[in-house]
């Protein structure tokens, strides 16, 4: 039932906490993304170190690697429950750093997500509680706050798309997509929506597109070298992504081939609208390093060569968006302008 | 030894004649473009109608088709040559109907490129010469003629080249590629070629860079998503594409993703040269219809579908790129601004 509530609410299977990664007393259950929507299968972990390889596996992405983390906690709680306390206390500690650390470049940010559920397994074994559920509740706890941060970004977003308007999107942006759809179906807009496919992963095929589907709206996949051809063609309204970066002087660190819709827009005379938020630990774009991955994956899909022996393949992940491409940034404290970002104020 | 002559001409695999479609005594081989390099076949047509069939299904594409029609006239005369001189004359006329109605797009063109082939083999019946061989020989006779006139095409466009330089290309463009490079090749100058892959069916991948790679430069595939980023980062020189309309107002209309490419190049300051001529048949950007396929390859690759059931897939096999965005048409009379297209002299 509680599956049942949240689907009501307006979010999609891809997007259902029980689906992203779930904890159940001796199991954590991870939604396998890298073959979903043609096979919908889940990597079922029975320890917490499966929980720390399947992240490294990129079984999910996005959000679900925080999430799993807190879950994977949860599951170690139960790992060590018929420990002594200090032995618990250690063993606890320890699944936390091999689970924060299971992707190199995530370290940061993975720590500051699984510091919740260690905190509240630990508060749990100090009063004799169940750390286990503990430090469960607290997982989903965290994730119910990040989505409910989200809803105002959904919302100012969809405020910005005619009625029964065209909106195109690019790679996967999860929560956004999920919460900008959301405030459309409250508001009774059944926009239509256009996903470039984002090779060589095909998130917007796989992913945003079985998301809006999911959701009940109009959606159509189009290869990546068509966007900007179709924006005028469809007739598209707004073109929006997330970002992996927003610098503080506005240039948009996205996933490869946002720079290219972007100036299309641009061209066409269509709003580019950015969801996020300012990231003060970059000034200026000079201090983004664009992230480059295995050249195979760029000659290859679903595992299939495409290309003769002896040609390379180039796989930057990332692109950049000057601000002068990028009509607003969409934050939960109202849309910026690339070139204003410094008033987003960081202690609200 | 032939076979040896045009590689050392400087003619990559992909383009020798002997590669294209080729009649031997019995049978017409066409290389199956389909799935090279992933896979060296041969459809091998024993009859006429079977090579009508092999042009219908796409086996060979670009000039692939009006080779292939040619020698399957010399199949057909050999396979009416018990017949009386009358029977002969209609079963050929018969047999060169059937090849160019293969595909119903192209009947005009395809009529053009039989008519030679068609005539040396009815005028050697009324001589009593061999006319297999007289179709044959025509057939091979005008491939050399058109592959000889871009000669100029090829060696204009890399004049254009700095040494050394990179060169970034869209989708396949067969004998201009070939010649591009033979001239560079000529020059001795080793430019390094980009190809971005061009989805839905990765001719860029499968055969430009097979192209290139096999005349011995260096290449490097990357996804569609990529080319506005790339052409920087990597520095590259010139785009360049072929066309499959340009018309008298310099619009150019050729595969899907070519006017994104242009838009970036623009953008970085990076001329974009297209080989060609232009087509008196098109005035104006307005008489011209962009052609639509199968939406449902759209959402595939090689076969599989990517995507949840519901959702659309859309194939715009073309798109336009204004004249602004054109720094030149190289044609075989020179590079002729794309502003100023009558200047092209039809009668020469």
């Amino acid at each position: 039932m509680e599956e049942k509530e949240r689907a009501d609410r307006g979010l999609a299977f891809l997007l259902r906490y029980e689906n992203v990664a779930w904890y159940e007393p001796g199991q954590v259950r991870i939604l396998d993304r890298r073959v979903y929507p043609m096979e919908t299968r889940f990597v079922v972990c029975n320890r917490h170190e499966e929980v720390a390889q399947a992240i490294a596996d990129m079984v999910t992405q996005s959000f679900g690697p925080y999430q799993a983390a807190g879950m994977g906690l949860a599951l170690a709680a139960e790992e060590c429950r018929g420990m002594g306390e200090e032995e618990q206390r250690a063993y606890l500690k320890a699944a936390a750093y091999t689970l924060t650390h299971a992707r190199p470049t995530t370290v940061k940010a993975m720590e500051a997500a699984v510091a919740g559920p260690l905190e509240a397994a630990l508060t749990a074994l100090e009063r004799g509680k169940d750390t286990a559920q503990a430090a469960f509740d607290q997982a989903v706890c965290e994730v119910d706050s990040l989505y409910r941060r989200y809803i105002r970004v959904g919302e100012l977003l969809a405020s910005k798309f005619p009625k029964g308007g065209t909106v195109m999107t690019q790679c996967y942006a999860e929560i956004y997509v999920g919460m900008m759809l959301r405030a459309c179906r409250e508001a009774g807009n059944d926009v239509k929506v256009i996903c470039p496919e984002t090779r060589p992963y095909y998130q917007g095929a796989r992913l945003t597109a079985s998301c809006v589907k999911d959701m009940g709206f109009d959606v159509t996949v189009i290869t990546d070298n068509m966007p900007g051809y179709v924006m005028k063609k469809k007739g598209v309204d707004v073109f929006t992504s997330a970002a992996d970066v927003i610098t503080m002087d506005g240039y948009i660190v996205n996933k490869i081939g946002t720079f290219q819709i972007a100036l299309c827009a641009h061209h066409w005379g269509i709003p580019y609208l950015v969801t996020g938020r300012p990231d003060r630990g970059h000034p200026t774009i000079d201090t983004v390093t664009i992230e480059e991955r295995d050249p195979n994956l760029a000659v290859e899909s679903l595992g299939q060569r495409l290309v003769m022996e002896g040609v390379k393949g180039y796989y930057p992940a990332f692109d950049i968006t000057p601000p002068h491409l990028c009509s607003g940034v969409v934050t939960d404290q109202g849309i910026l302008s690339p070139f204003d970002l410094c008033s987003y104020d960081w202690n609200k």
